[in-house]
């Protein structure tokens, strides 16, 4: 008989839960006998106590197999990447064709925008017609045929996951590094794909702002990863600014095809080679991350990336010409306010959480699940940190359907930019575990 | 605006939570907007952080004035007293006329018993007639016109505490100091006396079987009671072996009649005598515990201990003559089984604790809160430690009315009792905390 108290001292005495006990405690999540409370006790213990490895492996397994698991057809191998969440990260978008493009399959199960950082799913539904909602047979199906999908998170993945990060959110267990990383690992092993990348960001748009911290994330994802059969790795990844140089969905979503054309902001296209390189080295396609990289970068220049892009916006409901006419369907809206430079300089440094606040107002995120969403809402950045501004330069536009919105929006983007007598550019990717 | 996150938080970062935020979290508690799981996950941030002696008071005090708080009217002296719990513990039935009977009023709200210890309302009970419910106007009604009233527990006074101790007893954060302390304090202080006493009980048959730790424990209710404004002290004391010469309710009763004609067992009236020289020096009567004692055992040996008793036992529905003769109403049930000595030498030790068990499973005592109770159920004990026994000597008689009960009682009781080849009688009260 499963002891849940005893279960919870064990915890919260410093020692380790077993494996079988720590099964028997998510199907008991699941099945209604175990409860709130419990769970919420034994949270904050692993909070404070933390967890071994074994325990941790132990649990992220207990999750992803707490639902459906999806499985591949043989000889299918998949690849799927995870990004911490940031302001104007597109990186999936691009990411997605291009790697299948050169031959690994990609199966991304992607969430919504929530807060400062936008979601994948939220920025493919500003393509007309795009349906990010799939049966898990119809997400399978596609992989295998096309080399990749994008859907919406499945509620028969995991569903234990979705019950403790609902749980957490609520008992301050949140930034625990155990309970991030089997939420996140579990949800991508319940996906199916073989291998993982992890793009871990920090800097003031991120949620850890400590590089040591995110280091020490990414390390565990990857250690998780590869120890419960998953190759992996992941790059350490700058948000001191956004990336890019549109957010917003609509036109996130114009700046991916952009960079599919070899003719993206050259900070997106870094930062997507890198990530393709990974995907493609743990995935086995190549056997160094350079190598990795010089695979992508040819898929990039010779279009092939872009072809894919074109397929699967046309498989998943999209029109047929979007990768030719993209303007014709993803347009900002009209444009409320231009921020200009307070003074010469250059620019020095951005609150990137402040962009991502402001974009937030100005229609194009959500504070709430249930909020509706502008696609056209959009900031467009026309310098980076590093650049000579004079006193009345635009440094931002941005766009609105809602007029009103933009004194709302301007309390944090009129604070977001600072311009200095000096400012270095920091580097876009610090570091790579593996 | 309360923030619940931010008030766990700060709990788990080992912060402390301030005076005003503890009381509208008990507050938000009762109105329903702090949830179960809230509470769990700090009540397990303290469990393993602890809590500083301003946020110990100040959530002593938010718990106390949780609901109603009796208040006795101007001049009127009052005591109360708990014990952690023991078996065979009927010292309330004594102190509560004895203490009185010396001109301080004594104010007792008592539980039932659960588990291996007794509780004083299930002892009270088998007199026949005798009522502990009764509303908080008629407990300070009696305690003003007679001195003493024994009533339980109201769910009316401290229900904080209530929901506090039912959901620690789901979620492991039961033995903490904090949460004991508060959890007691704030009950008595609701109870209205002015001044308490604790006794604190270690050993076999007690929660805490350390010395060290039941000596916190004293340490810890004493400093916060004094420090709450009601002068309170605390007497360690030994619970290695039952108190007095029967355990069970009826004969629990019975014996206390014989104490306080100075006839009952020699450990049970000393502490009495000395838990009573507590009182009345908290109280103000005296100025040393000695004082305290020498008054008390005044008013035993006069008999105007035994008077006390009497006119409770009518005010509360008993018959007028049960201290003249208790025989007549308090019988224990049919001899079911002799314990006997299985070899030669002395008394050692007692599983203070397995004796409890053994009478719960006569019938005597309950495992659930909806159990009825035989309270003619008793253990007759004829041994204490250090007693010369031969093979075959009783130790033990067991009385139950369901004479099937005992082969169930007689798995902890045949293994309650060791036989050395000498042995030392330990001593009764330990220490004093004031």
């Amino acid at each position: 008989m499963f002891d849940i108290l005893r279960f919870i001292e064990t915890k919260r005495d410093g020692g380790n839960n077993g494996a079988e006990d720590l099964k028997v405690f998510v199907r008991s999540i699941m099945e209604g006998s175990v409860r709130d409370y419990h769970v919420a006790a034994w949270l904050m213990a692993v909070y404070l106590n933390g967890m071994a490895e074994d325990e941790l492996l132990a649990f992220t397994d207990a999750l992803a197999n707490s639902g459906e698991v999806v499985s591949f057809g043989r000889g299918v191998k998949t690849v799927d990447k995870h990004s911490t969440g940031g302001v104007g990260d597109k990186a999936t978008l691009i990411l997605v064709p291009l790697v299948a493009a050169c031959g690994l399959s990609v199966a991304k199960l992607s969430g919504r925008g929530l807060g400062f950082t936008g979601g994948t799913v939220d920025k493919l539904e500003s393509i007309p017609g795009f349906k990010v909602d799939m049966t898990l047979e119809e997400f399978k199906s596609q992989v295998e045929e096309i080399g990749c999908a994008v859907a919406g998170h499945s509620p028969d993945l995991a569903p234990a996951e979705a019950f403790f990060y609902e749980l957490r959110d609520v008992t301050a267990t949140v930034p625990s590094l155990p309970l991030i990383c089997s939420s996140i690992v579990s949800k991508k092993i319940a996906g199916g794909a073989d291998s993982f990348v992890f793009d871990v960001k920090y800097g003031s748009g991120a949620f850890m702002s400590d590089l040591e911290d995110a280091k020490k994330l990414a390390e565990s994802l990857v250690n998780l990863s590869n120890k419960m059969g998953h190759p992996s790795s992941a790059l350490l990844t700058s948000m001191d600014e956004p990336l890019g140089k549109w957010i917003g969905n609509s036109m996130e979503v114009l700046e991916s095809v952009e960079v599919l054309k070899n003719s993206g902001p050259e900070d997106t296209t870094e930062l997507c080679l890198a990530l393709a390189g990974e995907m493609l080295l743990n995935g086995g396609m190549v056997t160094s991350p350079e190598a990795g990289v010089e695979m992508a970068r040819s898929a990039l220049v010779e279009g092939r990336g872009l072809k894919k892009l074109a397929e699967l916006v046309v498989r998943q409901g999209g029109p047929a010409d979007l990768v030719d006419y993209p303007s014709k369907y993803l347009q900002p809206s009209p444009l409320v306010y231009e921020l200009k430079a307070q003074g010469d300089g250059f620019i020095s440094s951005v609150n990137t959480r402040f962009i991502g606040e402001g974009i937030r107002r100005l229609g194009g995120g959500r504070s709430d699940k249930e909020e509706s969403i502008d696609p056209g809402a959009a900031l467009e950045i026309t310098v980076k940190i590093g650049d000579k501004v004079k006193t009345g330069d635009v440094i931002m536009k941005c766009y609105s359907d809602d007029p009103s919105s933009v004194d709302y929006a301007r309390e944090y983007l009129d604070r977001s930019w600072t311009v200095d007598v000096e400012a270095v550019r920091p580097p876009l990717i610090l570091g790579r575990v593996d």
